[in-house]
């Protein structure tokens, strides 16, 4: 923390700007010895100033910026920190970063400046771990429960259970400072009620795990039928408009692409098992093996069947894959004739009628795509504005467990020691939610996760 | 012109800030709409100043972030300028500038942020180009020459150039509007010296186009050699410590790979022959048919011998065919005991010794490869700091034609309309590479290589 650091802070790549970042008690030093400008030194310039200048040596100058000043504590970090914005490209801002390090910075770590900013106080943990959070979001949806936590809603939630869990302890802890005198059942009563509420509070809170989880890591749909019934089409339908802001990421063989699709706000990783270039043997057998493939690793499959033909033996055996999934059935096609009879077995409300071509139906299949992977969570984000993610979670459910054991324990008449004993394990778990009580390793599990400048 | 545009001025990707910058009249009115801050509305902040607050309608808030404040005309468009600086990843940033569009901002073409630096006269033509050769420099050799060109040490020769073909033209007008007087053959002497002088300089200026086009677009160097004489071994000797700045460019077709050396400040674009997935057909043919395509687009060839056999009909094969290419031959594995009788017909000059594993004789070849490339080029950017491109080439060629045939006419007597008619081409050609005379088709070409945002 006495060491000064700095780093890259934009993507690498081409691009019209660049930004290097110093931050810590030597930042204005060395801002000082490598920029040159003839309105004076960056040590002299007024907080949360802008100067035009070069950066180099003497008169070698490596590139003309812009360098900003910002005096602790009103910056990200709560330190000094000095921002230069370069021309973009790896090499202008590569040798800029090679002088910070020349004068004495150290090359930060993966996450180093939001650390400080929590270790300094300026942010809790909650904070920290939404800026990751939104800089990794795919969809509007996980940007806006990002936004909120990053905002401290998540906080204020965590903050505000930890205070009456505080309450409830220092009443019973000062019934423990005199032993003799015993709980009232009106007293008993009124801990048991405050308890009651915290927990149906973080259960609630837990909830949201789920829908956190799938808006950050979106969830795996595998788009499986036989060869021609319109599976590329329906994945072209369902990336749509917003594939423009879609990542194609290499599938585990060459032989998938799984492409992000925004669906109702939710990153939906499709895989494409169609539309790849045959290989050896017939395209039906390729077809199914790859079809089982996408399926182990999918959370959700939708089964395309073809509805202007009648239901086949193909369809039959794929059918028979999707058992043990979740499934939406997609009878495409609904533009031609209909000659499919489907089969008994299939549940009316996991079916949907579509044209991928036309595009009807698309959106009742989008509701059943959301409502069937946040079926059953109980909260969204309409009602609970940030989720939380497998972390908080874990902690949650350690506190959940310590609160129900506190609960117990006063049902039973137990010693107000024990009760007292289990609300500190659960204040202890919700406090490393925030940070207050995280260890050294929680810390850098979360910032090793972290790019490296910011 | 009286647009206002807006663009992300970061490269896409993961990193930890994205920028959008406004430019326009409306700048101000644009992100006072859509900046919340307790300090007050964009439009009311001091110029260059930098400020705190979050992006979006009402309670809605896309992000927090900083703003920077930067009025005209000291900006980079000498327009009033806005720069958000908001958390990265690709999402934030978009919605971001989707509020700016909403709010009345156009979409930035590629450039257009520099064209109006341009056509509001705060940078010339030169000094726009070197903006993306700086951001797509390669090597340091390459960076430092953008930056001279972009402080203006080109346009300061091109305008050097220019004010004394205008002195020499001037001169030859007065005597134009006196016709009955003769020019004197001492005066006609001082002309003729002047041209002379200027030519020169648009000689040497010229000359500097080599190693811009060599600086800018990097040479291409093939690795060819049968197998096992160590073509990857000196690839990655070659790529050395500077690997971490290379670029991997898939190559024309998937079984070879391009790398980026740096080699004395020079982009040597390596392309690898050897270790690549074995094909049908025997090693050493498949080899030949790689060496050939890599022979093909290559402007210098290293041919690697292994020092440690005799001289092979393989060899003499390839030998055959760098023939017609700017060839090193390079003897590797000096490190085991000498087999090989080079045979007649190699240049001694032209072979070096090295052990690519040991790392023997690699400096020696660098200063070959150094030489070889740059040869003949008269002047280097030791003497000259800054290396003109093909556009300017072009013009001065223009110009040098237009100045040999004014100095012929003098020669020869002749009247000095016709002198004058051709300084007047060869300053409208000058002035073309400063931008004085570009035309919409010239600023078109130039502006459309851009970045967004840039």
């Amino acid at each position: 923390m006495n060491d000064t650091i700095a780093a890259i802070s934009t993507p690498l790549g081409e691009g019209g700007i660049a930004i290097i970042r110093i931050s810590g008690p030597m930042a204005f030093a060395i801002a000082d010895q490598i920029f040159i400008s003839r309105r004076g030194k960056p040590s002299e310039f007024p907080t949360h100033t802008t100067h035009f200048g070069a950066v180099g040596c003497n008169d070698d100058h490596v590139d003309q910026v812009m360098l900003t000043v910002m005096r602790a504590p009103r910056t990200y970090t709560a330190e000094d920190v000095i921002e230069i914005n370069c021309h973009g490209g790896l090499l202008t801002a590569k040798n800029i970063l090679s002088l910070c390090l020349q004068y004495g910075a150290q090359h930060a770590e993966p996450g180093e400046f939001t650390k400080r900013a929590f270790l300094n106080g300026r942010i809790d943990l909650t904070q920290a771990e939404a800026v990751m959070d939104l800089i990794r979001s795919k969809t509007d949806r996980a940007q806006r429960a990002a936004v909120h936590a990053l905002e401290g809603h998540l906080a204020v939630k965590i903050n505000d259970a930890r205070d009456r869990l505080l309450t409830t302890l220092a009443h019973i802890e000062a019934h423990l400072d005199f032993p003799d005198e015993d709980i009232t059942p009106d007293t008993r009563e009124q801990l048991l009620a405050s308890m009651q509420s915290t927990l149906e509070f973080l259960r609630k809170l837990f909830a949201t795990a789920h829908e956190g989880k799938i808006l950050r890591d979106g969830i795996a749909v595998a788009i499986i039928g036989r060869p021609n019934v319109g599976k590329s089409s329906l994945m072209n339908a369902l990336l749509g408009q917003d594939r423009s802001i879609v990542t194609s990421i290499p599938g585990t063989t060459r032989d998938t692409i799984e492409e992000i699709a925004n669906i109702r706000g939710i990153p939906v990783r499709l895989t494409d098992t169609a539309g790849i270039r045959k290989a050896r043997g017939t395209i039906e057998e390729v077809g199914m093996q790859r079809s089982r493939k996408a399926l182990r690793r999918s959370m959700l499959v939708l089964y395309v069947i073809d509805s202007s033909h009648p239901f086949s033996a193909g369809d039959r055996e794929l059918a028979s894959h999707c058992k043990d999934k979740q499934t939406i059935t997609v009878l495409n096609k609904i533009d031609l004739p209909r000659k499919l009879i489907l089969p008994d077995g299939f549940i009316r409300e996991r079916c949907v009628e579509v044209s991928a071509i036309r595009g009807d139906g698309l959106e009742l299949l989008k509701d059943k795509i959301e409502s069937l992977t946040l079926y059953g969570v109980g909260t969204t984000l309409s009602e609970f504005d940030v989720a939380v993610n497998e972390r908080h979670a874990d902690a949650i459910r350690r506190a959940i467990e310590a609160l129900v054991g506190a609960v117990n324990e006063i049902g039973r008449n137990a010693s107000l020691d024990l009760v007292s004993q289990q609300l500190r394990i659960g204040l202890d778990a919700i406090g490393e939610i925030v940070g207050r009580t995280a260890t050294e390793d929680i810390l850098n599990k979360i910032f090793s996760t972290f790019c490296i400048g910011k």
